[in-house]
């Protein structure tokens, strides 16, 4: 059991973790700090916080593990603010979506008088804010964990079963695999769901009505926080335009199988797709 | 109540016909024609069938409405077969996903003797046969209804009726604007979810199983059966092009934003895509 477990700027993944925590006492004391005054206020009152202090620097202060919640444009200032009030050995994790810079740079920031071991729990919603959180966001999803050559093994090993102590399945990748992986299964997968809703909101946004579940269930997560998304955007851009290219060039062999009326190809297509799909069991 | 309803070739859509008529009290006598002789079989057993019978001329005799429930490429044949045997003033609609050459076909098939009124229920699935079937599948779902100008009034009136007593919410639309509009909100749709399924399996399938709920959801459609889906792309071919195109431009635009770092233009079109999405409700 942790004896302090320090939570930064929490939304709904950072909500999750603390409820998380607290249901499968995975640390003895609960310390949050939000960036807005309100959030800070209402989280006060929640039974999976003991404490919310005014700064990161005084969450920091005494913590076993941090874990840094924010949006990946902002977990490193906030590491370097924390740093110097870290313990020796203690432990930052983060929930970011990309890893590969965040890592490293992290890793430099600290040194080795604490310890950074990103994660990336895949558990994100098209629902957002740390009220939306759930002691069961983890369980059963993977949590990526994404040490450099370099990291100590210890501190893998102890954030490792953090993540596996809130009910979720590591998966230890290095950071730029990471990358590349997310970039296909998580940030492809938003940006086809986010052009088709935005090719269907200029054809005619009232058809929207005739549609059935397929369109519903294949556009959710186009419902997610464009601000986050520019943000993971950036982080991975070079990744995901690799990823869209090959969407692209698969959309192109659709059409051109179309064009020149060879539905054998389209037939062997679909199949693949749906050899992959079934994959993933009902 | 009709005094008899005929199904022919049920699959999913005719299954849930045969289900949602008997029990909303639609008609008083359902006769069932199923190609294959083992189907045939286990239909007879089931209570929502009053007679199996061996062809589908047969089972048009006497018929006061005939459901075609066969995939859009045997639809006109089947017509042409039953044609000979209509009653006058009978009805006759289908379950097609695409709608303009069929319903002029079948209209010209029956000239005035009985009437073709073309229908399509958005309630597909990506699970097949008439096993799997619902009495409810139809509840609060669109179906299109697609006369042409010079269909008899009565006979679309009496159609109408016959899916709102399904439960269905009927959209009464030209059969070419039906296929521009489902080109959209369910080909295109269709073809985003198995190509980018397709990607993935060319990348590497393994990664599947770390993916979050968002993968599952936006591929889901693509799980469904690929010679369906031929002969719907075949026959829907050049509306299903134009929306492709449209998606591709877009993912194109989406692209360059990305190239040249314009994260505005990114955000922006995040928002468009999540304004439109939000507009199904949660």
């Amino acid at each position: 059991m942790l004896d302090q477990l320090t939570i930064l700027a929490p939304g709904l993944l950072g909500g999750s973790v603390a409820r998380a925590a607290r249901a499968r006492g995975v640390a003895r004391r609960i310390v949050i700090w939000a960036r807005r005054r309100e959030a800070a206020k209402s989280i006060a009152g929640q039974p999976w916080c003991d404490a919310v202090v005014d700064s990161p620097e005084e969450a920091a202060e005494g913590a076993s593990l941090v874990v840094v919640a924010a949006p990946v444009d902002a977990i490193v200032p906030l590491i370097r603010r924390i740093a110097p009030r870290l313990s020796a050995g203690s432990l930052v994790t983060d929930v970011g979506s990309v890893k590969g810079r965040i890592t490293r740079e992290a890793h430099a920031v600290l040194g080795t008088n604490a310890h950074f071991v990103g994660a990336h729990p895949m558990a994100g919603s098209e629902r957002t804010g740390w009220e939306s959180g759930s002691a069961t966001l983890f369980e059963g999803r993977t949590c990526f964990v994404t040490p450099l050559p370099e990291t100590d093994a210890g501190a893998v090993g102890a954030v490792s079963r953090f993540w596996s102590g809130l009910g979720a399945i590591v998966a230890t990748v290095d950071p730029d695999q990471h990358d590349q992986i997310v970039a296909h299964i998580s940030h492809l997968p938003q940006l086809a769901a986010s052009a088709l809703c935005s090719v269907l909101a200029g054809a005619q946004p009232a058809w929207r009505r005739y549609a059935g579940g397929g369109l519903r269930d294949t556009t959710r997560i186009a419902g997610s926080d464009p601000k986050l998304w520019r943000t993971i955007l950036e982080e991975n851009r070079d990744e995901v335009r690799r990823a869209l290219r090959r969407y692209q060039d698969e959309l192109h062999a659709f059409d051109a199988a179309l064009a020149r009326k060879d539905w054998d190809e389209v037939t062997a297509r679909l199949a693949r797709a749906k050899d992959y799909r079934d994959g993933f069991g009902a």
